[in-house]
């Protein structure tokens, strides 16, 4: 058998929660039961976050209840702090994602804190959800962990030391983010090489943007360095209000295509998946879609990995 | 000094041939003289083939005799056939490059010829161009050296023995191409570690198609294989006449900006060459135009190697 590679599908948080329109309810749960059902296992279906401050994701209470009722998939909420935390356990999500930006503007930009500040809140979040009866796993996810809109560089060091933070306050797992999208191959390998050496395993994840059309060959380079489980969203949706210009998340066609192309396997039916695009469609008319394989067509050459 | 990576910008002969709109022959001089003064120093101006074939190509001849006059830049011409090659001579061009398809199929629909037949024209290419004063060096390409939408997989096998024929025709360099973008980084880094392992830095140069979105993440695979030199287009612009959905050459400023965000030194003033999309829009009304640093604008952690 090949090696398994995890992909976490995010267009229905990262992605929705950016387009001009607002899917409906049930086309949200319709769209991310088709995915699904073509093999994705592990999907962010929203945030608990005020819904005046995203409208997009002011159903997620909803979409986490009827898509928890999926079998075999893993229901992923954001929760910025400790109640979007509760109100994910509350709707039964298994796992929730805290985002803990390193740069400081980013932090205050996007969640009103400084980054040992919302550190904290993952150790008060992690706190509680242990004391529940219920499991639920905290994936911390270190934003702008490649560059910053508003910062600039981001030194490797302060993702060390949010990462180390994060490690220390109990979460489950940690992903570097390439939020805005500045990075490249060589600075994905760097920074994986020196958290893993640091962190081991619980680094387990890439959040990346394809901003410069650099996203795939990030991904590379992170699965070079021995990462299994990547962020993506189909067609590509998404990016980041306190990063203008930063387009979408990689793109979840293409990588599932580069990946089992290369011998991976990622347990996603790609003509299945490639159909769901009719469904994000349908639910947000005139939102632009992105990819290459859907355009083209699988090749000819295309066989899934054993 | 950071190492050197050549960028060879393929546009005006791999994109313009398959524009639907026909670029006058003063823009076209006027666009890849601002390219060349943005820094890139090799680009392959045009093809000489009969016009009722590709009437894009019409003035290669015109584009050649004025872009040589351009000072440090190299100039390519694409030719078929030893009459191609002879006029492209003529003309002045300091490169050919010929064409050689590694599949029947793809070889007969664009070529006439089988590989063999073509592997044979090479040589008689390289006989002719030796015998003259002026030294022009012969450009061998291996086309569809990773698959063909035609035939579909073409074996590791084919592609090394059309890539001996044409070491042993007296090609002064051999690129693979992945002309309709099929291709994998497991896929890139096999093929060139084979190719180079029995023929050496003869096997200079990679062209990539973005088909997939894996255009850079194949570059980025054969980058570190040791390729050196990569042909791409700017905003993307290619295709293939042969090769259904096959979107463009991959961005040269999205390539740019990676090997000079890695390190690598290009010699490319990004803002300049950026700059020059302009012309290119100018100069051929309403064809899409790709690329994500375009869009976004330079981060303002980039910095060029030094």
């Amino acid at each position: 058998m090949s090696e398994h590679v995890q992909v976490c599908e995010v267009g229905p948080r990262d992605g929705l929660q950016m387009a001009a329109g607002r899917m409906p309810t049930d086309a949200k749960i319709a769209w991310i039961a088709a995915m699904a059902a073509s093999g994705v296992t592990e999907i962010e279906v929203g945030s608990f976050v005020p819904a005046r401050v995203i409208p997009q994701m002011a159903d997620t209470d909803d979409v986490v209840r009827a898509t928890t009722q999926i079998p075999g998939l893993i229901v992923t909420g954001l929760a910025p702090n400790l109640r979007g935390a509760q109100a994910a356990y509350a709707a039964g999500a298994h796992r929730v994602a805290v985002p803990v930006s390193v740069s400081d503007g980013h932090s205050r930009a996007n969640l009103n804190r400084t980054p040992a500040e919302q550190v904290a809140e993952v150790a008060r979040i992690v706190e509680w959800t242990r004391a529940q009866p219920r499991k639920m796993l905290v994936a911390a996810a270190c934003s702008t962990a490649f560059g910053c809109s508003i910062d600039g560089t981001v030194p490797e060091a302060a993702v060390l030391a949010v990462a180390s933070g994060l490690a220390a306050a109990g979460a489950d797992t940690i992903s570097l983010c390439d939020t805005v999208g500045y990075a490249h191959p060589a600075q994905i390998r760097s920074l994986v090489r020196a958290a893993r050496a640091e962190l081991g395993s619980k680094v387990d994840n890439l959040h990346l943007h394809d901003t410069m059309g650099l996203g795939l060959a990030n991904a590379l380079a992170g699965l070079e360095e021995g990462i299994r489980a990547f962020d993506s969203s189909l067609a590509g949706l998404g990016g980041c209000p306190y990063a203008p210009g930063a387009s979408g998340n990689i793109v979840t066609e293409d990588l599932v295509f580069m990946l089992e192309s290369m011998g991976f396997r990622t347990g996603i039916d790609l003509d299945k998946l490639v159909a769901t695009r009719a469904l994000l469609a349908a639910g947000l008319p005139g939102e632009p879609m992105h990819g290459g394989l859907a355009k083209a067509g699988l090749p000819k050459t295309f066989r899934m990995a054993a």
